[in-house]
């Protein structure tokens, strides 16, 4: 859990707070076998120093615990060896990316104002799309360029639609919300869609989330390839975060094999 | 899952995926037995017709999931007996209040304009406090005032420092944040602050999350309280959310028991 690294300090008791989430510590341990990828992927390459910048795509709609999970997920990644500051060990910076810097309005009415535009957005490493109503021509390049760089893309639920305009998608498998496994097979033919799956890696850099809370899973799992088991263990732990759809191979537990799905 | 109701429905993809969604049937089941709650309280009684208005306290610092976790899981109950359109059956009404609607900042940066203020917001049932760095005696009152007249309170994580705050768990058991227990117990020594648990019903309609994904749980166990195991058990299944934290005592499944805690 952290506050904002740099935001004022105004509360005695966010003091107290803040020492105690300092009792937590977080070891950076050896890197576990890469278990949970179907692909042969390598494991992901953190930077040596800086931050790893994470851009949440965000248009009208966009389902809150979609973005939400993963937000939280990568900001509670603590690793110990990049420094003694608090600071330094948040490795991961989420921002918000948008066609425009109006407010958008999530699922339920939240009032969300996006902190870049496709033009001006600093290049991520990573970038999450929940699922939304805006598919922009603007968005869908950016994605393209975006994962062209090598940089690594996520979808989350029907956030897979976005990814799967792109094309990005064709001849590999996907996954996505478990009503929505018919229309993305029927409006996607070339894409290989997965059912059950908590996240599906598509490419070595591409990756879609089942729905909703499995996003977390998937961030949990990102989180590993760049930085092993035991610190994505301590961020699930962090999170207090009982789901392990993140370990083995991203089967769910809860199946959606109803027929109508 | 649900975008929101009445905005525009800008992309021919969001048709499909909307009409996908209607797959879900959600059937009122028969009220399960009032597991889960350690008090004698009575189940929360839903009103016949309306919405039941949420309110999320929210200021500068608050934390990501403890309030998106909570939000998701109210807007993505449905509830089949109150009518045909999907727009009766989404029976929650989250909104946003603060202090003024000055753009706040969530925990890793994200801009968020509150809906309200303490003086406008219209009268919840239930209110949502997760951890921020604002307590301002105008919401500590607010908090106090709407929890006199009946309504439910829900601290998420270290949100309870805030609802300890207000006297309103003076002599009640609560839980919070796995680090801050011993910092909550020293700084309200009237409180009794129970450890590895995902909820506690704090009073009748008072209740404390622990950590950060707890809040799902949480607010998982008020679905059912209002709704019964079947509407609870659906909604989950709709978030595709795994955890079992909401079911049985609210005990956690992963104790966070270690001597410094």
């Amino acid at each position: 859990m952290a506050f904002l690294p740099g935001s004022p300090d105004t509360s005695g008791i966010m003091k107290k707070i803040q020492a105690s989430l300092l009792v937590v510590v977080v070891l950076e341990g050896v890197d576990s076998a890469q278990q949970g990828s179907r692909s042969s992927a390598a494991k992901l390459v953190p930077p040596a120093t800086g931050k790893i910048n994470v851009a949440f795509i965000l248009t009208e709609g966009s389902v809150m615990i979609d973005f939400a999970g993963p937000w939280e997920t990568f900001q509670d990644v603590m690793v110990s060896s990049r420094g003694p500051k608090m600071e330094d060990q948040h490795v991961f910076h989420p921002y918000t990316v948008s066609d425009s810097k109006n407010p958008i309005h999530t699922s339920g009415g939240m009032q969300i104002t996006p902190d870049y535009t496709f033009e001006d957005a600093p290049e991520p490493m990573i970038v999450v799309i929940p699922a939304q109503m805006g598919d922009s021509p603007k968005m869908l390049d950016w994605i393209r360029k975006t994962a062209a760089r090598g940089n690594v893309v996520m979808s989350v639920c029907n956030g897979v639609f976005n990814l799967a305009e792109t094309g990005l998608l064709d001849g590999h498998p996907a996954t996505s919300y478990h009503t929505s496994y018919q229309t993305l097979q029927h409006d996607f033919p070339k894409v290989q869609v997965e059912r059950g799956r908590r996240w599906v890696q598509s490419t070595p850099t591409i990756f879609t989330a089942g729905g909703l809370s499995s996003g977390i899973d998937l961030a949990l799992h990102i989180v590993e390839l760049y930085y092993g088991r035991d610190i994505a263990q301590e961020t699930a732990r962090t999170m207090e975060y009982e789901g392990q759809g993140w370990l083995g191979d991203g089967s769910a537990l809860v199946k959606y094999s109803r027929a109508q799905y």
